[in-house]
């Protein structure tokens, strides 16, 4: 096991009928900035909800942060931050309106002009910016796939240059998180598989990669990806079933809280270049992950072979004893999964030539001299390799 | 699932060679009360690695918490801290230290001449006192057992009256936690050996209940417990083998820092009744979980039926059909388990008469009018027959 330092301090509230409880987090005297998206917490109750309990509350609304949270929106915000001597933010929303948030906390202390610089830096991988201080979030949380709930990083996309990159500060732990599984009942199909398949894949990138003696971390990533594979009808029934949108909730943000990470070796490799499909093409995160993830296998199995037939045998139960055979039917089981929740795993049926996907890619991170993977060497000419079977 | 609330906010640093943060990890301008047990951090090497750590610190040494903390010791350690003005607890030793250091944070701060009523009150069930204030407590854990290191309870002893009892406060989780391996390495192995029970039984007490459909929780619990199966004999290794020890803290850690029992239905009767032979005999609190919960099981096998051929088939591999013969098996199973790391599952073994601690221990939960167990129908009465038959 690797060395490892664990910390999460989030409050998390989680239940039935919790959205009532923020009258008692935020403090009375704070003023409130409200972020959420297109409007839909208005159509689902989750609005009426969050505005009758901040009834005797100073708050103050933003409305508009959009799936894939932009720069550009997240600056709007922090001018309304500032002007305001805004002291707290409430996140309404999902992943998207909450990594926006955290990008917000981040740039309303700062003096710059320049936040993108300060908080993202240029790399184009996780960033660890050192932020002096941030603005308090609390939030409520109605869509299980980011995990950002439960953690400090965050995502953001710039739209003038087509860039998505994640950031992390230990000051953009949300103070609280309320998880209420009733706000998922009205999300549509498409959100909700594609939560499924940002879980499956959290868990994975921290959990396919190579052996370094984590018997109850493998078992902790595994108990997820089996949860999702038994549940997944379940999670999709019409009407959905409180239960089901429950365990789904609990394991996105056990995805990403940090326990299945501790100690192990960590991939990531699909979410960055699947990071740049959404960047260039606007593809929805999810599919981007159904995509990349098969043919990633295929191309780097032999340095993930221990951990395929692994993964292959306790969440699929195949025990194929022919090992290439084996990792190729866990390959194959894996996709039947995605399609079978509603994916594709080809760029063509998402509108994406491979071949143009492939170049552009594969020459950003050429100009970034980004260098993914677990062994780090998944280098540009590898990206383009996998993407043209993708 | 049942709505919970998740909050730990204890700042984790796992692996070799870490004693040496606690440096930068406490304030210096801090006077510290290092707290510690009969002094075999001084034979391990543990006491230097601290008091090298903390040479510009200003520290104050209390010698002597003992296993199973007395209120008794616990409170002469409260003087010293009002006296010296300490205002930095650092716990260095195993669970019971730190139990003992947590109950010295709460007493420190109390005006009363009787910290026992208002912390740990007369109930014999965990108390959640209502404290406002408590002293910040950062420990370096030596002993995998416990968990105390990653939650906010203690389980106390008072000399005066023979009584064992827990109590939580969220005033009381570590600021942080130091877990080195490397320091169990002169565990003896009884302490060893109690610590896997201790663990095991941590996770039983939270997963065989009955099911309220939590199938992530439940996966999370069966990956302690298989993981503890496997791993035994490579724990108990001479010499010792660092990922073992490694794999067997996380495991310990992970058992009792609220993760398993969120959402879920607890028991715990079985640590209630081990508290009291602990209390009466003196008999070490591993060695009572282990006499405990097979006749506890074969006597509440009814009610918890579903969760025990789950554990079996997931744990031990147990599949017979005919689900009497299974339980039985799996029961039997668990004993063997005990057995093998070296436990006997018979009171007589420990010297003590089943049916005086039968008369003894129903007796004082008669007094207290204590009903344990998940369906609250472990009386006093039923608690004698499970000891007739220890």
């Amino acid at each position: 096991m690797q060395n490892f330092n664990y910390y999460n301090p989030v409050n998390v509230i989680f239940g039935k009928d919790t959205i009532k409880e923020i009258t008692n987090l935020i403090p009375l005297d704070s003023k409130i900035l409200m972020t959420y998206g297109g409007g839909s917490i208005k159509r689902n109750g989750v609005y009426d909800q969050v505005i009758k309990a901040l009834a005797n509350h100073n708050v103050v609304e933003f409305e508009g942060i959009e799936p894939n949270p932009t720069y550009e929106t997240c600056m709007k915000a922090v001018e309304v931050a500032k002007k305001e001597n805004i002291d707290f933010l409430l996140s309404v929303g999902g992943g998207s309106v909450l990594d926006g948030t955290k990008f917000i906390a981040a740039a309303a202390k700062l003096e710059t002009e320049n936040a993108w610089d300060t908080i993202m830096g240029v790399e184009g991988v996780a960033k660890f910016p050192v932020l002096k201080e941030t603005l308090p979030i609390g939030c409520i949380i109605t869509l299980p796939a980011t995990g950002s709930e439960m953690n400090c990083g965050s995502v953001i996309t710039k739209k003038a240059t087509a860039e998505k990159i994640p950031f992390m500060s230990a000051l953009n732990f949300p103070k609280f998180s309320i998880i209420d599984p009733e706000t998922t009942f009205s999300l549509p199909k498409k959100q909700v598989i594609n939560g499924i398949i940002d879980t499956y894949i959290h868990v994975i990138e921290q959990y396919v990669t190579y052996d370094v003696d984590t018997p109850l971390q493998d078992r902790q990533s595994e108990a997820i990806l089996r949860t999702l594979v038994e549940e997944a009808d379940k999670i999709l029934s019409d009407p959905p079933q409180y239960n089901a949108r429950a365990n789904f909730f609990w394991c996105a943000t056990q995805a990403l809280n940090g326990t299945i990470q501790s100690g192990v070796v960590q991939d990531w490799c699909v979410h960055m270049i699947g990071h740049e499909l959404t960047a260039f093409y606007g593809m929805d995160h999810g599919a981007s992950l159904a995509v990349v993830l098969p043919e990633m296998w295929r191309k780097m199995k032999s340095a993930k072979t221990q951990k395929l037939l692994q993964y292959g045998s306790r969440v699929f139960d195949v025990n194929e004893s022919d090992e290439e055979k084996a990792v190729e039917l866990i390959i194959a089981r894996t996709e039947e999964f995605f399609k079978h929740i509603g994916f594709s795993t080809k760029l063509k049926n998402y509108g994406i030539d491979a071949k143009e996907a492939a170049e552009k890619v594969s020459a950003r991170f050429a100009e970034r001299k980004t260098v993914l993977g677990e062994n780090m060497d998944v280098t540009p000419e590898v990206v383009k390799e996998i993407l043209l079977n993708c």
